[in-house]
């Protein structure tokens, strides 16, 4: 885990650019049409190109495992198209207005407008799947895809529950954000014998909890300017997360109460939520919450002790590095 | 199309209820989970059960083609499936309140929960159909599916727009309710060795626009208490269909004002939506739409004229006399 430098997402994907150049290709034309309205909003969401970060796991398994190929591309285009799915209705569900610094579907277009693109995208990543004429993907994505149906639900549950413990927000991260990214290392560790598919899958299922568990920190210690959101949103929206489960038990009676009260507030002041921030801060949430990311990232690295060595496991063992160190 | 009693669901289902019901179980079994909200939200939807009308057009063309086992009924489960997704998703949408007489999800827990429920049910239906190891069922289900949300994109488009024509229309009726149909039908003629998939496909894409254009008609035609909607609805929300497409070219200045009016209004009142209804009525809208649903289901039935004699068949062809003759 030590680094000298930083590790930049443009560092760890240089040795893989021309592939994933090739993925997002392959993702435009997965999702071409003939009908306007559908092709306005694939131009609208294809101008917010995202990190590729799953893309970039999905062709450092395959070539870990020494594969890595045509194929690969269109795999690696389709886990990015079922992330562009969910990242629309995500948006649409949670009436967010913007996304990577530009306005969401849902915003741009309208709420019904979003509901039928999410569905649109997943189709046709479904499609593009069944071409490749083979299950194992499939069926991989098809159970990271639900599942991921059952982290937006446990979402909705986990509103306003300051009774939300750790066991329950594990469950949540999992299936929200590191089931997929587990899924886009099973599936490229599929371009090899099968021999390191579940060490792969595992790596992905840790790195991808390391990932949500610093997300969760950086909205509660990054500023909007460097995000492109604002701060503390996820208890504006009083989602419970992390750094607030590992403080709450550390809090003063006087503290708690000021956590009740942002809770019961439909729509908590900047005050309020920025007392809160400080508060969990103060009673080591954020310290915590940091460790667990560390801690999830040397699991994960220890999985990659059973993949083969070279370039690409190095790349995966930097998306770790990336995964917890990022602000943004 | 020459019938002495009218044929009813209950009477074109009576042949293949068991299997019908063992479809029903399936389904049951497949969206199965053990998180609580999807299960009160499954527990809801299942008691709302549907006409099965998909799983009977796929189990009568399994049938007629000679196959029929167990695979078919869980494919008819998964067909059914798809279609209570993409409900969910449309009443969604639509911010429709009741369906079947009974409050749709949006209704009975949210909007949120509603398109996270629409792609559980969805991915649900995408693994079992992956478990059944044969990739046509899925490839004709995910160009389907496809299929209906350019259908559902149309539909949007289709709003205020008196120069809507019959050819939008038409491709409107063919991606958002035609599209499944064939598909049911087509799945099921896999059942056989082939040589009947493309004639039973079409038969389900005729079937399926007379049925769409029936629909329709009885939003035109029937009350509220045969259809558990109120009628004139389409109107009410600026949709425009064919009885007042085929009605247009016939109308008067002041009537066509009249529907100008209407779709100039955002809350039109049930005054101007029952003269409006008149009007179409008059200028000959209902007939001609009547006439044209008839002539879509006699070229179903010539489609047949290429498939086995046979019990199974002539059940597909009381599924045309149902299309165009039923009132709810």
């Amino acid at each position: 885990m030590q680094q000298l430098a930083p590790v930049t997402l443009a560092s760890l994907q240089e040795r893989i650019e021309p592939q994933l150049e090739a993925a997002y290709d392959e993702l435009c034309r997965i999702v071409v049409t003939d009908f306007p309205l559908v092709t306005d909003v694939n131009s609208h969401l294809l101008r917010l190109k995202g990190k590729m970060f799953r893309p970039t796991l999905l062709l450092l398994s395959a070539e870990a495992v020494g594969g890595g190929s045509k194929r690969e591309e269109t795999l690696a285009a389709t886990v990015e198209l079922i992330h562009l799915a969910t990242l629309v209705h995500d948006d649409s569900v949670d009436h967010s207005v913007l996304r990577r610094g530009q306005p969401t579907v849902n915003s741009a277009f309208s709420h019904q407008v979003a509901v039928i693109m999410g569905d649109y995208l997943y189709s046709r990543a479904i499609l593009a799947l069944v071409s490749l004429d083979d299950p194992r993907p499939l069926q991989v994505m098809a159970m990271v895809t639900n599942e991921m149906t059952i982290g937006e639900m446990r979402e909705l549950d986990a509103f306003d529950r300051l009774s939300y413990d750790q066991e329950s927000y594990d469950a949540l991260i999992r299936s929200k954000t590191a089931s997929l990214m587990s899924g886009a290392c099973e599936v490229g560790a599929l371009a090899g014998d099968g021999e390191h598919r579940e060490y792969l899958k595992r790596y992905g299922m840790l790195l991808g909890m390391a990932f949500q568990v610093t997300d969760d920190v950086i909205d509660y210690t990054e500023s909007e300017s460097v995000t492109g959101k604002p701060s503390g949103l996820d208890l504006r929206e009083h989602k419970v997360t992390l750094p607030l489960i590992a403080a709450l038990p550390n809090m003063s009676a006087s503290e708690r109460a000021l956590v009740n009260g942002l809770m019961a507030d439909p729509e908590p002041s900047e005050d309020v939520i920025a007392a809160v921030v400080d508060v969990v801060s103060e009673n080591g949430g954020i310290g915590a919450a940091r460790d667990r990311a560390a801690g999830l990232a040397r699991d994960a690295a220890r999985e990659l002790e059973h993949v083969p060595d070279g370039v690409a496991k190095e790349g995966l063992r930097d998306c770790l590095t990336y995964a917890i160190e990022r602000h943004s």
